[in-house]
């Protein structure tokens, strides 16, 4: 099945590809992805979409001289397999594995790391500006999907690649999704243009195109020649992109190597910035995908045969369990509204939608409009929910601190994915949201430990009248503690089990890591006490006044690099109080975590019962006497 | 001189003046702004511009009932005056007086704080929604500049601002400035339409415009109406616009009051959002400051007659120091190229553009462009200096944490205007960067003492291969202290007086600061060393192990809030080395820090030589004895 494929093991190998059989070629290219993705996850609609088009980008360019950045990076795995790496897919997004992302560490044919939206047209952009600089001739494409084209960022970039005096190609991805289906005016405005038109024959050439509009001939056509930007107007399709000054190619079948290929030709002659718009359709090839895009962006392994997951996830997860309760405030307040940036299934608002579709809000992949939009709405009159992953809310970092907290607004945030994410790797694990929320004036932080405190969280942030954010993680949900549901206070911690020796002071995700620990402990014969911190932003100097003296250890617990964490802010606290406790902070270390299961990353930096419980050990060296 | 706006004392009472005398009330309002901005200083071109085109808002709407929001907000003052701010003028930036900048507690007029750019549209809609959902009836309007336009949320915000299916006015005041001259697709397309079309005359009509086009006349026409696109493509200006979904009217003469109520009349009317595109001049009705609209954008006190400041500042600011060394810089290595955000004179990169025009690049306003654009230059082999004011930086922080961090890459940015700024307020203080840069792994973080360090920190920041943050602050430069220059070393810190009992541990502005505390302590009888931190993000654990016998108490200065500054890795540093020194953490509060003299505010918050040496002396109550 992969006769074709075989002969291709390092960069520029395609090349040697006749032209007859690239069909035969994306095909076994389908075959692979399916097989591999099937087994080991990964991100398999956009990649299949992408098959023909990174083709033709690999029969244009040579590898590594050439640089091709793609946005969110997400859709490279053709890429990788076109670039010598395709014994690596057994490792695909697995701890010391390929990434699931352009590397430049992985291959010199990974021209710039991507892993958030909208960023390709930049980076892009400064490869150009270096090339005129250093007399380089390499070639440089952008390949952005129309999902990432709603990202601000991509806005600013073209702004500027229209004043490039050298080539730069940027191919518009149009499969008419991002994660989930595009919204917007520019969705719109690319939605007419697919619409409309037949796909663009480049072998005809532009002359031919010229001479078949509908107003040829006669007085008519000279008059209106007369005025060039007139026609263009009446011809071309991508006016808005012309407009800018982007000269528009387009639209391509995505799926016509050949065609794409000429595009792409075309398109590297000119001295200026070029967008190919190149139609494709995700999860080409495999029918469940194709049929149902949002579910197969990312997957789990899963069976080829019937498209469901071989290993469902066990329990409710934090997401279920927010959507659940976002229904449930929709219905008791009126003034509730729900915004994600394009991820309402990822982030558990289908559901809110379905009840309230007035008051829900998918603003597309433009995390700093939703969170300013959110203040509008505020200011309004309204309690706003921005529902979004930890790592991409830092997009919107200025807008959290300059829109919501300087005007004290009543934004909830509901911060997905907060903590370690897994295989996803650097880009997308959320571990540093403790430490650029919390110096933010006025922000409420919380953490919850199990599904009744996110409810109760949620309920309570409804309660308040200020910035709120709310971070929980990837993943199940813990259903222990039961028993524990002391009314939430601001800024007030709740203590679970009082011992005495050490104080385990957990956040969030750590308080189930911290009742397996104390088991541990008790084991080595080591009383421990612990505290659900709930608050990682505020310190409970009057529940740790009470505690200190019988406790000779702090520990704390979180998944959130050490600067800027709660642990930092009790060193604080115990300097500022004089207590003579000791400290033990057991957070992340202050640099990006690699991908990876999420329980092989927490035994790696020691995050895990086991080793937790261990390094409490070595702090008592004789059991329950070293004290 | 000021018989009309004498009239005006509140909301709504410019209704009360009769049509005719709308051009002497624009006559007055300016002599006022003139009058006042001289005095007090302020922004000035901007608001000159604006004079009309605020009062044909305010003559259309009606306040506070009606929502007008400001992008960025320093060309509020004309809307200040129309809403009886008039005798606030006086305190106007001053501390505890009338922000330069809407203030939503300051003014029921004022819908929604501003300071940075590009917020307003996002905002705006927000506000439609909550109107759509609350069943209210008043009208919203943003008014954004061109330049702010060049932000990519803005962009976002429009993309979104397409799918409303109720009335939201975009004013696009056009001037072609944002603080400096405009650039990129998006300000070449508005030039042409400035250039191509005259104003539309809106008295007219749009049905006798319509039968005005050159191509008007049998079946032509009829033909062409088939395609209704097509038409507006030949007749409509604003077709980037309309293709995206917003109704384009204009252009309008910004200064024809009569014709910019009638736009906004018109435009009141959709069942959407409608784009009225103004065209403005900076500086109107002020010679000077429409030949130099950016040198007076923000003005000190000057003279009306001469256009000079009355007490310029004194010595060089570290901004011209940092100028200086660029050019110098770009002297001896060709891969340094210069990044600005539409602030070339602001960030001192003026003369870099003279002497090297093909390493300059001002992106427009768009922070998140201009650091994954520099990231792209760097692994082009480039190296970039990003030249930002701290406050804007904060816009970018995915881009640094995402496109700089993650791939370790040699980018430098020069954060300027850090710490306190003054007279701009909460949002444009650098309070915050110590905070948001200090946890973004591999990060260098420097701040100089004086101006000889920050010539050679730019020195040692080429020198790395990695990531680099300078932080300096507004204003003159430190000259003493010139005898120490200590050759930098990576997260070291340099020892300038070595005494005993406190140990200051400086950072940058805060060393000029900690020598005259020096002084005021030694006059109490207490003695003290002093340390330049140099390395704000990290403990120089080495130099404070030899110091800590000889010292009780470390006193930490910082321009900065609490939380994540400099302090709390003291904090923490203090904990896990397990001394038993004493901490005082002399940093801002954890808040927003209004406006006001940079030096009225750190007496405020007790970062002045004074109030610091008497807070330590509260330490030691029996003078040095104390110990």
């Amino acid at each position: 099945m992969s006769e074709l494929l075989d002969r291709i093991n390092g960069p520029n190998d395609i090349k040697n590809i006749a032209t007859e059989d690239y069909p035969k070629l994306a095909r076994e290219i389908r075959h692979f992805l399916i097989r591999q993705i099937s087994r080991t996850g990964g991100h398999l609609a956009s990649n299949l979409g992408v098959v023909e088009l990174t083709m033709a980008l690999h029969l244009t360019m040579n590898f590594p001289e050439d640089k091709l950045i793609w946005d969110v990076g997400h859709q490279s795995y053709t890429h990788k397999l076109l670039t010598g790496r395709k014994d690596e897919f057994d490792t695909l997004r697995q701890y010391e594995g390929m990434s699931g992302f352009p590397k430049r560490r992985e291959s010199d044919c990974d021209a710039f790391d991507t892993g958030h939206s909208s960023t390709s047209i930049s980076a892009a952009c400064g490869l150009v500006k270096a090339r005129e600089l250093t007399g380089g001739t390499y070639k440089v494409a952008a390949v952005i999907g129309d999902g990432a084209l709603s990202g601000g960022m991509a806005y600013e970039a073209l702004n500027n690649a229209a004043r490039l005096k050298s080539n730069l190609i940027i191919v518009l991805n149009d499969n008419n999704m991002s994660i989930a289906p595009n919204v917007g005016g520019m969705a719109n405005y690319l939605g007419k243009i697919r619409t409309n038109s037949k796909y663009m024959n480049l072998k005809d050439g532009l002359e031919k195109t010229l001479t078949r509009i509908p107003l040829a001939g006669g007085r008519i056509v000279s008059r209106l020649k007369q005025s060039k930007d007139s026609i263009k107007h009446l011809m071309i399709q991508g006016m808005l992109f012309e407009e800018m000054g982007i000269t528009y190619i387009g639209p391509i079948d995505g799926h016509d190597v050949e065609q794409v290929i000429m595009a792409l030709e075309t398109a590297s002659r000119a001295n200026k910035a070029v967008l190919v718009h190149v139609i494709t359709k995700k999860g080409k090839g495999y029918g469940k995908a194709e049929k149902d895009p949002c579910r197969f962006h990312g997957v789990d392994p899963f069976s080829v045969r019937t498209g469901e997951t071989i290993k469902p996830a066990e329990g409710i997860s934090y997401t279920q369990v927010f959507s659940d309760k976002m229904v449930q405030l929709g219905a008791k307040d009126e003034r509730v509204v729900a915004i994600t940036a394009a991820m309402p299934l990822g982030c558990g608002l289908t559901d809110f939608e379905k009840h309230y579709p007035k008051r829900f809000f998918d603003v597309g992949i433009a995390e700093e409009h939703a969170v300013t939009f959110a203040a509008g709405l505020a200011v309004g009159g309204m309690r706003p929910v921005v529902a979004v992953y930890s790592s991409f809310l830092q997009r919107a970092y200025d807008q959290i601190l300059h829109d919501v907290c300087t005007g004290h607004l009543p934004v909830i945030f509901a911060v997905d994915r907060a903590g370690i994410v897994g295989n996803d790797g650097e880009t997308h694990q959320g571990i540093f949201d403790i430490s650029y929320l919390s110096h933010m004036p006025g922000m409420v932080l919380m953490a919850p430990k199990n599904k009744a405190e996110l409810e109760a969280m949620l309920d309570f942030a409804l309660e308040l009248d200020c910035p709120v954010a709310i971070r929980y993680p990837r993943g199940s949900c813990y259903l222990g503690l039961p028993e524990h549901q002391e009314p939430l206070s601001l800024n007030r911690s709740e203590l679970i089990v009082k011992e005495k020796d050490i104080l385990l002071l957990a956040v969030g995700s750590m308080v189930e890591t911290a009742v397996a620990v104390r088991e541990l402990l008790a084991r080595q014969g080591l009383s421990s006490s612990l505290v659900n911190v709930r608050f990682p932003n505020a310190v409970d100097e009057e529940l740790l006044r009470s505690l200190a003296e019988t406790h000779s250890l702090l520990v704390t617990m979180e998944e959130n690099v050490k600067r800027g964490g709660y642990g930092m802010q009790i060193d604080t606290f115990l300097v500022e109080s004089g207590m003579m406790l000791r400290h033990l902070n057991l957070s992340l270390p202050d640099d990006f975590l690699e991908q990876g299961d999420p329980k092989v990353l927490k035994k790696q930096v020691g995050l895990d019962a086991e080793s937790i419980a261990r390094t409490i050990g070595t702090w008592f060296p004789d059991g329950r006497e070293g004290r």
